[in-house]
């Protein structure tokens, strides 16, 4: 039996992803369970993916939320059960083992940076495309988590001070246009215009319009669905320059939900993204990849939290 | 006579102004004249402000433009003399002397982290207003230059897609709000709508508002002034935002042109930035503080990038 030399779990809105790992870093157990919605129920789903997952060393935890570089979660809102709960220390005190703590996108981008899509990489970008938009970010080939360890929020970088609500309080963050929540709010506006007349029509009213309806059109080649797939991309390209412009990364990985079809996204994406970078003409650009390691990302970064990064 | 222990040169638009430093890093020499808008002309001012200056070791360059970490310079809108111009090299060769150069902000933000506001600090991000908007940042304790030198290029930070065109292409870079020009614009946005009627009357046509105007009479009490520097504040606080989501920062320094008024600027930015941070109730906000080395934080940062920052 392979020796487990690090086990690492991502703990998601609706479910938490455990993986094992061997000392060449390859997955060798996992376990997925329902994410319960208190902490004591947290704690004990938890515990038991460790204990099913073994080994004997620290546990890596990733969770959606603000982590202070001291392993105290200030913020989550999208996970009841870890609200204002010490769980770092409940789930140490449960296991018997030290429990690591970090941002959920922030371990997305360590693993793909050390076994993923930025292998090799010294300068990368990760932006984690789900309900909202989280991400992380490697410079002179370290992760860098800001003063507090809350680095790398780039969602809530406001891009339309007009555009619509954000439930931060603000207008027009860039998550509110370019996640997975942000393709359904372009769907729906295209379809009040009276665009998007073929997914209206199979769907039944404009409130049932997700971001799968367009996508599944586009990929039929739905002209009015591809239109809005365009939108879409265009926004990507805006917040993805807002990075470069700061950032100058030598690569750009684009992680979650919607990065298991870079066919339909990444060609306009990158398109928009080249006429978009200042003095464009005179740079080499960032190149945009799509994840490697799909929605396995969080827990395995998570696992190489366990072992130190 | 004390020694010389590095000599930086500024290059500005209109003025180049050289300093010269001794080991205790205090400034013992300035020259400034102005910038020809030849290749030839701008050489022979820099050697003679090298000459000038004194030392023997490296020239540091700070120059308003693009610099490839390699010290190639592939773009400097502003500056006639510095286009397609090997500047180093061609001083290098006239000097007999090592010629080191960077990005002007960049080296302002060195500057301000070593010797000035920023010292002791280990995340800090630079803010320079001026025509435009430039930057820099310190993570880790190490300035941060991107893959390619370009990072800190926060001024075209796209923040409102409808907003108005700027010389790089785009519409509604941050710039074309939050930095000299874009205080003249918002003043002149005022005018349009039938406010700021105690400046239009003084300086007689729409076209001749500039943000000096307004600063004067902000600073006189004038309520249709103070509500244009409100307006102004807003924009440089929903930038200062991003950039904290993004990168987490101990410290902003805000430099350049602006900063010599902080009673004016400081305050309403800080009342927008408190109510704009992502979770800012859950998180310790960054200190927003004004440059200490005024309009020489480029030259020093150069004197200092001689020394090898």
């Amino acid at each position: 039996m392979t020796t487990v030399h690090a086990v690492g779990i991502d703990v998601g809105g609706t479910k938490a992803y455990g993986v094992a790992l061997d000392a060449g870093l390859n997955r060798i157990g996992e376990l997925r369970l329902p994410t319960p919605n208190d902490p004591d129920g947290l704690v004990d789903v938890l515990a038991r993916i460790a204990e099913h997952l073994g080994g004997d060393g620290p546990v890596g935890l990733g969770v959606p939320g603000l982590v202070r570089r001291d392993g105290v979660l200030v913020s989550a809102p999208n996970v009841a059960g870890l609200r204002q709960s010490p769980i770092r220390e409940l789930l140490a005190e449960r296991l018997g083992r030290e429990v690591r703590i970090d941002n959920d996108n922030t371990l997305a981008a360590v693993a793909e940076w050390q076994v993923g899509a930025g292998r090799g990489v010294q300068e990368m970008v990760l932006v984690g495309l789900g309900t909202g938009i989280g991400g992380g970010y490697i410079s002179g080939g370290q992760i860098r988590r800001g003063t507090n360890g809350f680095a790398g929020e780039f969602g809530h970088m406001v891009v339309d001070p007009t555009g619509p609500e954000c439930p931060c309080g603000r207008h027009g963050c860039w998550e509110r246009f370019a996640s997975g929540s942000g393709l359904a709010y372009l769907a729906r506006l295209a379809a009040v215009k009276g665009q998007l007349r073929g997914v209206l029509q199979a769907v039944g009213h404009i409130d049932a319009i997700r971001g799968e309806h367009v996508r599944t059109a586009a990929g039929d080649g739905d002209a009015e669905s591809l239109a809005v797939i365009d939108t879409f991309a265009r926004w990507m390209a805006l917040g993805l320059m807002n990075l470069t412009n700061a950032l100058d990364p030598e690569l750009i990985v684009i992680s979650g939900g919607l990065s298991d079809d870079p066919e339909l996204f990444l060609p306009p994406i990158e398109r928009h993204f080249r006429h978009a970078v200042f003095a464009g003409e005179d740079r080499t650009l960032p190149r945009i990849a799509f994840a490697e390691l799909g929605p396995s990302a969080g827990a395995i970064g998570a696992a190489l939290l366990s072992l130190g990064y």
